[in-house]
């Protein structure tokens, strides 16, 4: 299946198909110089595969996790295509996760201010929802994102057989922005994930969200007002995530406990099952004033109050602005593990 | 005078007027958080004139030169914005020349992946040319501007009187890019130069240079194919600067250098007389090989060939493929000391 995503002179194709990775040469041109970054945690083989299609391929291995997102990296990576001679006709392709892409596409904005950049995302969270959309970034003294680009990849190849690799708590990590898309605009996919067969259906599910992506991003490049939607649980999911101690939540487990305050109490409860079915968290025992004042920080932060995304009636959805202290109310009374 | 450069959703406006750097706040939205950029051998009351027409103003000094640009200083502007809260709705203010407003746009244009920026040129050459048209960048390795981004500023003021505290070296400098531009786009301004009352004719020259490179920059504003002309004696002009041992010579003197192995024999007698008289250098003794080396690592070079900018006949150019060696002998003939 090939979805096109219509940004005028930046519009892209997205090619969903299993084993397309193994003909990456026939929807890329890998004929120039190619670096192919990929980071830790990626089974090796699915770089190689690229670098073999590739007539002058380099493969640079970046950090697992959000380390992978440091300006140090940023530095090395450019560094490494400034010596192999990398000009703006060449390209740069990430082959990892959220992270690996965030990197990469921060890399390929900025490097000779901007060169051709894919995207084969290899987790179910870049898969679902990262490897579109055209954010890229670094983070900065543990703040994540801060630094970056809106800039759009040159086409991303989606192979769902690369998901087969993967641990069960990471592909429930993905799939939770799966979710989060169903629960803001998509009812009948919501009510496939509350049947259950959720690992049967995951073609569909990619599809049909990154359908609702495609469509938002459309509408909304470089999130003037409508592309906050895809923040739904992430206002609060970001500010988990910055806290030091939790480190060990992954980002799809923080959006989960990110989305249950911003339901009302029947779409909460519907919401609250899915999630269970997924073993995604529906509780945490957070320091609040720690993430609170994470959050001062965030991007989606204007002044004293905060916009935020709330779902009354799965799949529909309305923004907000919100209090602080509204904020820290709704987080104590939904999702801190004593009140449960 | 104004001069609205028109790029759609990213048009501005760039004022041109003795005294404006006082009344900035009728111009800019100063009514929030700003971050004024300036380097060290800027003045610091221009700084100080912003500063204090700021609702909340902070100066950073950043050092004068090329090491400005490099990614420290970029990570620690970043930084600092991160630590006094900078949100997406505030602003950056580069009082400086070339290397402040590169460097305070790339911080713009990646700070939450985009917030406005102002420029308030300080220098001949970033008022002439470089504070127009979003070219913004960072040095990496030695190598000037490969990381970067196309990014617009939001306003542009120009005050020609900044530029008395000027030495005479530092005028010419920026000069040299009124020449440019009228070699390749503006006979009539090129005879205004040749005429020789430069300095008395100042405002006029830099308002027609203006022009002429708002009028580029509107047909082509991502260097496509058009954009090049403004490159005219740049090819060889960065090569130079790039050779660590004539870190001595102004960009301007560099793009001196470069023009002339660029024109036809005629065009070179009339632009020498011109570059004199600007006590500019139309000679030097280089060490060609690695200036060659360098410019392959350039962002214009493709290959084995290089586009470069020729001018026949002043006020007109063509673009040409030129292979390294024909650029080895050109250099060799026209610029080396040796053969004066």
């Amino acid at each position: 299946m090939i979805l096109n995503l219509d940004l005028k002179e930046r519009s892209y194709d997205i090619i969903i198909e299993r084993g397309v990775i193994k003909k990456a040469a026939e929807q890329l041109n890998l004929k120039r110089k190619v670096m192919i970054i990929t980071d830790a945690g990626v089974p090796s083989e699915y770089a190689s595969c690229v670098l073999s299609q590739s007539k002058v391929g380099y493969v640079e291995v970046i950090p697992e996790g959000e380390n992978g997102k440091s300006l140090a990296v940023y530095e090395n990576v450019l560094s490494k295509m400034l010596e192999y001679g990398f000009t703006r006709s060449d390209c740069v392709v990430s082959v990892g996760g959220g992270v690996a892409g965030d990197l990469t596409g921060f890399c390929a904005a900025s490097y000779m201010r901007g060169i051709d950049f894919y995207n084969i995302p290899t987790t179910a969270l870049a898969q679902i929802d990262a490897s579109i959309g055209g954010k890229t970034a670094v983070n900065l003294r543990g703040i994540k994102n801060i630094i970056g680009a809106f800039y759009q990849p040159k086409k991303v190849l989606i192979d769902p057989d690369l998901l087969i690799t993967l641990p069960p708590r990471q592909l429930s990590n993905g799939l939770c922005e799966a979710v989060k898309m169903a629960m803001t605009s998509d009812a009948e996919l919501f009510e496939i994930m509350e049947e259950g067969n959720i690992y049967d259906n995951i073609d569909t599910i990619i599809e049909r969200s990154l359908k609702i992506k495609k469509s938002v991003v459309e509408k909304d490049e470089r999130e003037g007002g409508l592309r906050k939607i895809l923040n739904f649980g992430h206002t609060i999911g970001h500010g988990i995530e910055s806290e030091e101690k939790l480190n060990g939540l992954y980002h799809g487990e923080c959006v989960a406990l990110g989305m249950l305050p911003m339901c009302s109490t029947s779409a909460r409860e519907r919401l609250t099952k899915v999630l269970k079915n997924l073993h995604l968290p529906t509780s945490y025992d957070f320091d609040i004033q720690k993430i609170i004042e994470a959050m001062r920080h965030d991007k989606k932060s204007d002044g004293d109050c905060i916009t935020v995304v709330l779902v009354e009636k799965i799949g529909t959805f309305e923004l907000k602005k919100m209090s602080y202290d509204e904020l820290t109310e709704r987080f104590t009374s939904y999702i801190k593990k004593e009140n449960k």
